[in-house]
């Protein structure tokens, strides 16, 4: 199988893999989660060629992850706004994001940023949660059953 | 910048994906938190080739991602387990899959798997929540903080 086919497997991380699977389409959506909408905010953050980023918002506009919106006339320049369908893969950033604080660098660096619950000011303290009993959950507490 | 640089971002997200950022990768460590274990569980719900997966796995290893431990002696025979620190990926594996599970599929097609806590035994319900104040959050909830 070729990696642009994976989304013919039965299995939906392969089907949302064949939507944002790239690893820049991630950094994209990194940057889109960190406030960014505009096309510099993108080439900036990430130091992507240009090319390749209009390829891939192109792609995240098709898929309706991102809407185009346009905020200045002349001439036309456009914002890349998250749709509802991509604030929904926050629980993806938020992974990728944890996990890199705690395991991706080295002993004398950190990361710069937090993120923290605007509501009640607690600073990167998001956990995955059962939502039928309330009680946090790890990979080791949940069983995959066949439909 | 090239893909195989990401790394040097100064972004949590970017030093996850500098590890786990192949698209192929992802798809391994899914066939991990589905229990798989060994070559041929890898190469069957994959349908890589012996070559890529070969190469993944020993890149999974030496980032300590997954163990090698020998399950048959005549011939060597080894399984891929996770680590704790492969386990922590699971809120990455989650995310993918729940977004895949409502936005992947065709409206005559469904999810083959569902995932359900062991102890209470709720399907499909993890959801990020808040570890200061106990609510469910989503994007728009939160926000980001330099250090």
């Amino acid at each position: 199988m070729k990696i642009s086919e994976v989304g013919k497997l039965q299995c939906s991380v392969a089907k949302t893999l064949s939507v944002i699977g790239d690893p820049w389409t991630l950094l994209i959506l990194r940057t889109a989660f960190l406030k960014g909408r505009r096309f510099q905010d993108f080439e900036q953050s990430l130091g992507l060629s240009k090319a390749i980023l209009s390829d891939r918002l192109i792609a995240l506009v098709n898929a309706a992850i991102f809407r185009r919106e346009r905020y200045q006339d002349s001439p036309p320049r456009y914002e890349y706004r998250l749709t509802q369908k991509g604030l929904e893969l926050y629980p993806v950033f938020v992974g990728l994001a944890q996990w890199g604080d705690k395991w991706g660098w080295e002993e004398d660096e950190s990361p710069p940023i937090t993120i923290a619950h605007a509501e009640c000011g607690a600073v990167n303290a998001l956990t995955l949660t059962c939502g039928g009993c309330g009680q946090p959950v790890k990979a080791q507490d949940m069983e995959v059953r066949a439909l």
